[in-house]
């Protein structure tokens, strides 16, 4: 490795040899920031089982035409923003940059087996070839939940009740957050009042609407200007997407407030980027001002399969990111640091008695608790404070005195207690 | 589309729509499926974690110099094994094949500051490049599990006590399996015994034996007087090796003797193919006649972070694939069907009370059922039988004299029984 490949790393050492650092945009999970990934992921996997959802899974690599068939837009962005290479068979191979197409495809192959409505889960990684950006990460996690095969407006009241019911489930209160609520559908026909029943327009809006948080008004009306020529309809969708006109409840909303969720409000400029929404549209922010952001979004979509069988499958669903997800649970302090540490370290005070404490360990586990030997060379004292700094809560020391007597001693490291007994004993106490 | 690109897909179909199969040698996890996988995971993990192993993880990204830099055969092996391409910013990137030079960048990015011994496991995914042989998959999972900073033989004890423990807690009897131990510490001593002092052919000989149950016993004879010219010593390491001559149990297989596992055999053949292993060296075998391959293997190394840092760290780790560890749950019958169902379901006997069942359902789910509501528009005895086939246990049915009266009844879809009451009645008999 040259000096200048070896400088391409991100704080690479040139020491002649390799960088420590992972790959440019990715993250090393060292245990602590793992354990933090395995509790976002389990109150996710909890929380979607608990509605009865089931996790499925595919493998990241995917067939690239699968996302440049959806459009002029996906061509760029399959072209520019995926990671996408020909293997050695001549094949495009794209690794998923969103999970929506691998779940139709997998939806599409089981068709007409599957019991409609399905309602499936998972926690795909996936990539986006983003330009060095400063904290733009190229992989992230995502949950993404789906309920297949129902137009019933029940179907979006579940889907967002199980995007509320994941955040309460983190120990979130429903004043950290808003739920932000349109529908495509009503978009539409507010469109078509105004005089605009063209499609294609209609869906130039709605992508104008995607940066309307973005841009400044004048900017918006004069790209809105430019789509209607109409001063009047330009004048009333800009009233209406700035919320200037209050609009009603819609189902869904009166749906949630059944359901008693209530921290919902009605919002035009709610667009979602994706083409393939069609009614329902949604997003979840986070309310407090240093974390002002959307948590995740989602909607409803007529025919998510179209790519893959002739018959439709309607659905509703939606992706919620680990970044964004941490960054919420830090800024409400809601996280409290997760170090995994055994239950119990056997000290053993010479390295003759370290056979001897991995059977003694043995012999604990089927306890339930999880058991270390600390084996290095360090002194016992040096031994005992490190088990207590990594938090690990019982420490006990195994000599020849505790290995001919079969009697020990349990030190609980944060009481600062000790208790006296043969196994059975102590066990009896321990758990 | 054309035909003949929709024809390379494996199952096409040719009807003008993509494929609905997976990228060619990557699988789909529809939930039966990733039921089985999450629970081999699931005790992959509690296992590591009994042992006081911590969870690492990193992304399939990595630099493709990390996997080049091992040698001429690893130049090889990432040339023509593994997925790597170029990025935008001409960085080459491979897609890992292994966990190893992962795990020893990122102890090395933290060698000064962690605390050894550190025993840490993951569960990865990992990509081969394979030529199209038929079944041989391009990516799996793998179960890694590793103690790094210690020299002394009671790790080698531990790292082989986790993997068996791992295949009992799956419900594995020890007459299933087969421990097979050897050293390449000791197998050196031998050579050096037998007169062949040469660590360059040492080398060599550890690759051929790796080909040992491949090939004929003339074929292995042929190619070792290739590289050992004094006859009396080529005779003597074919002994060896085809285990003609009865070698002493070694201080691991004491020590595990120490611990109650006794099927461990001494086996001179096993060579393990990585170059970076120097002592302790072991696999486990499936010892049924179905499934009669090896499970696992692992090793002692010497100093693996050589390629990041100056300070060697030694260790000992195994790595047990999610493909091999399936099978030999199904050889042995160890897999029970894994579907996920909802606890309840509750069928509203008609569409205007899909909100109320939905209501009826988030009251319930803290009890902790996992609910769901059947809001297909089949007729309530379908919805009834659906629920049956899909092991669901209990099933509500709510209609407007439930919905007036909030007495509901629940019936046990297995028992053939059911119960009328109140909610709290009904969750006190449920939970």
């Amino acid at each position: 490795m040259t000096k200048k490949e070896a400088g391409s790393q991100r704080g690479a050492r040139v020491t002649g040899k390799f960088s420590t650092q992972p790959y440019k945009g990715v993250r090393d999970f060292y245990p602590e920031d793992m354990a933090v990934q395995s509790y976002i992921f389990d109150v996710w996997s909890l929380t979607a089982e608990s509605f009865g959802y089931e996790r499925y899974d595919a493998s990241v690599l995917e067939p690239a035409e699968i996302y440049k068939a959806k459009g002029a837009e996906n061509e760029e962005l399959v072209n520019e923003q995926t990671y996408t290479f020909e293997d050695r068979g001549d094949r495009l191979v794209t690794l998923r940059p969103e999970m929506t197409p691998t779940v139709a495809r997998m939806i599409a192959g089981r068709q007409k087996s599957l019991s409609f409505p399905v309602r499936w889960y998972s926690i795909p990684n996936l990539f986006r070839y983003e330009r060095s950006q400063k904290g733009r990460l190229r992989e992230h996690w995502q949950l993404n939940c789906d309920l297949f095969g129902s137009d019933d407006i029940s179907a979006d009241v579940e889907l967002i009740a199980l995007a509320y019911q994941t955040l309460l489930n983190f120990g979130a209160e429903p004043e950290m957050f808003e739920i932000r609520l349109n529908s495509r559908e009503e978009m539409s026909k507010y469109y078509e009042d105004f005089g605009i029943a063209d499609e294609a327009i209609q869906n130039e809006i709605t992508k104008l609407n995607d940066r309307f948080h973005k841009i400044s008004a004048d900017e918006y009306k004069e790209a809105l200007s430019k789509l209607v020529k109409d001063k009047e309809a330009t004048s009333k969708i800009y009233d209406l997407v700035a919320g200037n006109i209050k609009t009603d409840k819609n189902p869904v909303a009166k749906g949630l407030e059944e359901l008693g969720i209530t921290n919902v409000k009605i919002d035009r400029s709610i667009a979602r980027g994706f083409d393939y929404y069609t009614g329902t549209i949604f997003e979840i922010f986070d309310v407090s001002s240093e974390n002002n952001r959307a948590l995740l979004g989602g909607g409803r979509y007529s025919n998510l399969t179209g790519l893959f069988a002739d018959e439709a499958v309607s659905g509703i669903g939606f992706g919620m990111g680990d970044v964004t997800m941490r960054d919420f649970l830090e800024t409400h302090n809601l996280l409290t640091s997760e170090i995994t540490s055994p239950d119990l370290v056997i000290i053993p005070t010479s390295e003759e008695f370290n056979i001897k404490a991995q059977k003694l360990a043995q012999e604990i586990r089927p306890s339930g608790l999880s058991v270390s030997v600390d084996i290095s060379t360090k002194k016992i004292g040096k031994k005992i404070s490190a088990a207590g700094e990594q938090f690990v809560t019982y420490a006990l020391i195994l000599g020849e005195d505790e290995v001919n007597s079969e009697k020990y001693i349990v030190k609980n490291l944060g009481e600062k207690t000790e208790m006296t007994g043969t196994l059975p004993e102590l066990l009896e106490k321990l758990t």
